[in-house]
């Protein structure tokens, strides 16, 4: 197995990689397109993202056979989806900050927000369809309208403390796990891989965005506001119902339970005041221990999905391993 | 040449033949797809629209001798993105009221309007990809990029009381042109038209979308509130400079001229006290009757550009025809 050092090293040049692809799209753009709205893009694209979904477009290519450049530039169109999808969220939530710096929204105002994600949804599906086909074309799109109807759904969860854990995983998979399946997926098909090994990379994207997603609901609530950049409790004061509240309530003593929902049925101020107390009762309840179990089981099902290629390409191999295995000791 | 009556018993019985193909997409969404973002889709879609995108992408998929009915789910594609375009530009303009109903992100909120918007671009790239492959969605993408960088142009545009006409085709191109074009070469290159079929036909609507945008501008100042459903002037109370008001500057005696800049650099209000001021102003200087006699051109040059298809389909021919004299004629 690579060592994190030496994922971290790989994931950072390979990024690196897909930034210069990204700079070069917009400097082709440049002759034809707004000035402002090129500026928009610019600071809406370079924020020190990780380029996660790229580089498993990259690397699922290289795992199926195939390292052609161009698979940066459908790497790229991944990002654009997933940016835009950031530009459009961060009005519907009305976030004013995503990583440490003014969001889109915040910085250029609704209209250029939403015009802007717009022209990423556009220039991603063009580059996605001409690179991977029908097929893929309707994997990224499907992931897309999925991602929507996930929006929808978690209007629709909200204040439901009634939520299940399939609840949980379903809306979770909408939101992010989707585009994380999609780009092993279209990135194994654009590789010419088999149905088992585009099977396989798919299977490994959907269970990385479980563990990614529960590791995020996790630190939510135990994350260091100075390394997350997020305040503590956050889901809670919003009323969201994450894995860990969802088992806490499952497994609690009957005393513990009612005041865990007493606190949800408050007002999110109120509840507010009750983050570190509703902290206790989940950990007291084993909700941590067992979300965190089911984020280390997830890493086990997608790593174990990847024995279909059982021999070459070791390197990308060992790399969605670790990669996978790194999520679950991030801490922002 | 196709009677006017004639022409409108055509388009209404392939719109209903449209409405039906949208209805049944719905239908087929229903079983995944949240109730509400179901109910905002419908409420959007189906407000009386005319079809027109979808109607050109039928006739010259046939026109070009394509009869399959997978046209019309290819046509629905454009009017997908159409009504899409029109949620967001609701959310960007403020405006309460589409076709006398609420708009749909005053009926749904702005999160709604958002999120129902990037469903449809993506179901819409989704069916371009698969039934005009990447030549086709390439085509669709950059008249989506296209639009969106022709709002742009408008921001910069407003209150540019110096924008030439050539500045002014240009923005009008983007805002409704390219999407006009793209249906009718979309439709020319799924029908298996000729490369010169094929630029006929996206000249024929590249002219159409001229003629379109230009009787708009018309009917701004002219139209008839009660069949418009508009007040009258809007354009000049947003500063917006349009074909009939660009060449009334062009061509006004100096006086005339300084009174039109007088009016333009004072504030909306006061504009909209000036409304019947400016008519007359720009009918005296002929602005009226020489944007009128550009749409005259742009149709005719349309008509022109159908000369290639000078045996067969007369029929297409002939609808395609009326549809565009009738553009001269609408007053709403």
């Amino acid at each position: 197995m690579v060592q994190v050092e030496g994922i971290l090293a790989a994931v950072k040049a390979e990024a690196a990689k897909i930034d210069a692809y990204m700079r070069a799209d917009l400097s082709r753009l440049q002759a034809t397109t707004d000035a402002l709205l090129l500026e928009v893009l610019d600071y809406g694209l370079f924020n020190g993202g990780k380029r996660v979904r790229p580089l498993l477009v990259v690397l699922s290519a290289r795992l199926c056979g195939h390292s052609g450049d161009d698979a940066y530039t459908l790497g790229c169109a991944f990002e654009y989806l997933h940016a835009a999808t950031l530009f459009h969220d961060d009005i519907i939530d009305h976030s004013a900050t995503r990583r440490g710096k003014p969001s889109v929204c915040r910085q250029f105002g609704t209209v250029a927000a939403i015009l802007a994600g717009d022209f990423l949804h556009a220039l991603a599906m063009s580059t996605v369809g001409r690179l991977a086909g029908d097929k893929g074309l309707k994997i990224f799109c499907d992931a897309t309208t999925g991602m929507v109807d996930g929006e929808f759904m978690q209007l629709r969860n909200a204040e439901n403390h009634k939520l299940s854990e399939q609840q949980y995983y379903d809306a979770i998979t909408m939101k992010t796990g989707l585009l994380i399946a999609a780009a092993c997926e279209v990135g194994a098909i654009y590789g010419g891989g088999t149905d088992p090994q585009v099977k396989a990379l798919r299977d490994y994207g959907v269970h990385l965005g479980y563990a990614f997603q529960i590791i995020d609901d996790l630190l939510d609530y135990l994350g260091n506001p100075g390394r997350t950049g997020k305040m503590v409790g956050n889901d809670l004061v919003e009323g969201k119902m994450t894995l860990p509240l969802i088992l806490a309530l499952n497994q609690a003593e009957p005393r513990e339970k009612e005041r865990l929902l007493t606190i949800l049925g408050a007002g999110g101020e109120e509840r507010a005041a009750c983050v570190g107390e509703t902290a206790a009762l989940i950990e007291s309840a084993g909700g941590f221990r067992g979300a965190r179990a089911q984020a280390v089981a997830a890493v086990e099902s997608g790593i174990a999905a990847l024995q279909v290629f059982s021999s070459g390409s070791t390197y990308e191999r060992n790399v969605l391993e670790g990669l996978a295995r790194y999520v679950l000791t991030r801490d922002k």
